[in-house]
Formats: structure tokens, sequence, C-alpha cells
């Protein structure tokens, strides 16, 4: 097999992350409700909490593809103060660099490292400001700090739904899986791709290929281009069968 | 000033980000279209490719929010093979663990890194499938691996635009900002500390909460209080200011 699937202990996980609370701010597209939900889900967060939803935003959201249990756990609050009070650090999100903030800005890949930190011992409120207008000064008040996701141009903001994707995956990410490599593609080994180097040889002769006069040096120019291609072990009888029924055709075709 | 904003040259940045395709295989909804074009504008990614999108999915995200330019570039291919041409490497994505695929899968934080170096030098596509089926086992045999996003539940699919957006964050992403720290926070002086210890005991004083027979070790309390608060430079004068207000107010009232 080839496929390789790299699986990390997730019991450990459950716990911090379920001290991750989720906060949307006056969020006014049901879609984006959704797809904020359908994030949590995908990296294994549970707690939503909505302010000030657009009532009718929220009642769509329930039906969101995948996330339905999340969903119909999520908290309504009426203001930010109370969604957050259990909290013991408060981090608001921006994409959008030039807004001149009275708060300390910290990069995702920063930031992140350090609310997860925190996740182990406390709750922790991770904000998300409206569609259209982000998270206002008063909102903003309410914030430990910032953290901002590293876009490149400064006027075009984020999708909220991908940008909570982002700070989720950025989260629950595993720096060591960043070096962690898949364990090595069995390549054929020396005596299975000579097998293939003679049968492929065989077929050259055959079909008229191998100037007779250089033969030598094209075996060895043949040989060479086998061992280029490193061609991974489970491939070997295939490739030997494939020219074992184009030397059986040249034969019958003589 | 608490703010601190994080540069990094992205003039270096730009020739490899162009050689990456952004290739969308048989997208239905506008709406990630769109909202897949918006990620590539937000990490700096130019050159989006659609394979036989449905035909109005592909027109009416033309007007999706900030990323009109790109939009009006991206290029339209009636097979998958046509739209990889020009690639060295073909990767394909997915976000669901339990297929049996006949490929050498790698985890999102490993094979960026891999798509980052092949970046370097040639155009490398990465492909992404429809909302519902993902890629077909044709589509798959086109691509020299597949990269996994690595989410939880391994029934639960991710999103496409969200799908998109975190594979062109961590290609983007800068490990080095990981542990780049932000500029320490300012913290007031020690003759500072000690100003605003004297102004907060000079009202506990006046307002009678300091009782006179322990008050030497009340102002030891005091003291330690205020350096335990790591008061920033910054909100030193806010604070004496707040004092002196107070105590002016409890000498009028005598």
């Amino acid at each position: 097999m080839w496929q390789t699937r790299l699986r990390y202990d997730r019991n450990i996980e459950l716990d911090w992350k379920d001290n991750l609370r989720v906060v949307l701010v006056s969020t006014r597209n049901p879609l984006n409700i959704g797809a904020s939900a359908r994030a949590m889900a995908n990296f294994g967060f549970t707690r939503l909490r909505a302010v000030a939803p657009y009532d009718v935003a929220f009642r769509e959201a329930r039906s969101a593809v995948g996330a339905a249990p999340l969903l119909a756990r999520a908290e309504d609050y009426p203001t930010v103060a109370e969604a957050l009070a259990d909290c013991h650090l408060v981090v608001g999100t921006t994409s959008v660099g030039h807004r001149e903030l009275q708060h300390p800005m910290r990069r995702l890949e920063y930031g992140a490292r350090q609310i997860r930190r925190a996740l182990a011992s406390a709750p922790v409120a991770l904000l998300f400001g409206s569609e259209k207008f982000g998270l206002s000064n008063e909102d903003l008040s309410h914030c430990h700090w910032l953290m901002r996701i590293p876009t490149v141009g400064q006027d075009l903001s984020m999708n909220l739904g991908q940008a909570v994707a982002l700070c989720l995956y950025e989260l629950a990410r595993d720096p060591k899986a960043q070096s962690a490599r898949p364990s090595k593609i069995h390549s054929a080994s020396a005596g299975e791709a000579e097998q293939i180097t003679l049968q492929l040889l065989q077929v050259l002769r055959e079909s008229g290929y191998i100037n007779p006069r250089i033969a030598a040096s094209t075996e060895d120019k043949v040989r060479r281009l086998v061992r280029r291609l490193e061609i991974p072990g489970r491939d070997v009888p295939v490739l030997l069968g494939m020219f074992r029924q184009i030397l059986w055709k040249l034969g019958d075709g003589e």
C-alpha cells in the first residue's frame, strides 16, 4: 500500500478543545453561521455562541450541513459581555491590518499557540465580528488582544466562514505533522528492476527498436532509464504483465 | 503603542505564488467559486482554473466580493487533462480519510511544504473536487499524490471554499511567524509604579480604607498589588489623572 494515514491521539485533545468558545457577533448571513459550525465540527470544537445574530440567520443556520447537533447546542446571548462572562482570555479576530487599533495585535501563527496554552487551563473566547463591519470598538474593548489572519491585501477582508475555519485549523494544527514523513514508498528491488530491464530489452529487440551494431550501449541506456524511473515495488508485476503481453503479440505477428 | 504589526517581504513571494494553479473540478455552487477566488486574493494567489463548472455557477461567481479581477482572468477547461497540461506536479485534495485510495496521501502541514518547494521552479496544480462527490477516480488518476486536510471526523467533508482557504493559508503560512514574539509591551518603570502606589495610598487614606493601626502592612500590600498589575507605561498618566480627580473630590467633600 502506498497510502499513509497519519493518526493522532484524539482523546487527549478533546478537553482543551471544549474550553474554546467561538463567539459570532451580529452575524447576518445564515450561511456563515452554518459554515462556522461546520468548520468547528471539522476540527473538533464544540461550543458555539452567537451574540445578537439576526433572528432569521440563527434559525436558518440550524439546518446547516453536517453540523446540526453543534448548532442545536449553540447558545444565544444579547450582549458580548454576557457571552464572555466565563472566559479567562478573550481574543478578537481581524483580517484587515490598516485599522488603527489600540490593542496588541498578534499574527495567527503566533496567537494560536498562546490561545492553545490558555485553553489547557481555562475557557477562552474567540470573537468574530459581522460580515460587513467586523468587530466594533465596543466589542474590541472586551478583548485582551487581537489576532490577525496574515492575508496579503490590506483592503480585502476575509469571508467569515473561511476566517473561522483558518483560526480553528491553526489551533488544531500539529506542528510535528509538518516534518512527519509519510512512510517510504516501497520501491522495486534491484532484482525486480533488472527483470523489467530484461523484458523491456526483449520487447525492444523484437520490435526492431535496437540497432544491433550498438546493442550493448543501448542496453546500458535502457538499464539506466529503468533505474531513473524509481518504479514502486507494487507496479513491478503490472509492468512485467504488460511486456509479456506485448512480447506474445509481437511473436504472434511474425 | 501596544500594537505590533509583523511585516514580511511580499515581492519575493509573488513569483512562486504565480506558479500555483487552483483547479476547481465540476463545481456546482457559484458561492463556492466566489469564496475560492476570494481566498486566493486574500493569500496572494492569482491563477484560477475551472474544469466543466456548471455554466451558471461560473457566470454568477464573476460577481463575487473582492475577487472580480481574479475571476475575470479565470480560465475554463473542458477536461482535467487540459487544465493540468502545463503543470509539473499535480496534487489532489481531500478532507475525508476513509476512502480507499490507491494514492500516496500526505497531511496538509507536510504536503504544503512539498508543494511550496515545487512551486519555486515549475507550475503546480492543486485540484478540488465537486461539493457533493469530491474528485472522481478519473480525476485522481491525474494526481501524483493526495493531500488530506486533517479534520477530526472521517464522515463530515469540508466546505469547498473553506478547504481552498485552508490549503492556501498553509502554503502562504510563515513558520517563523509562529515563534516571532510581538515587540514587548513597554511597561511602567519602577518610578512610575511607585508614583501610582503613592497616589493610590493617598486615595485609600482619604477615603478611610486604611486602618491606621496596620497602615504599614497595608502599604506593603498595596505596593505589591500595583507591581502585580504590570501596568503598561502608556496607562500611567491616565491612572494618575483618575486618582488626582478622586483625591480632589474626596477633599471637596470634607
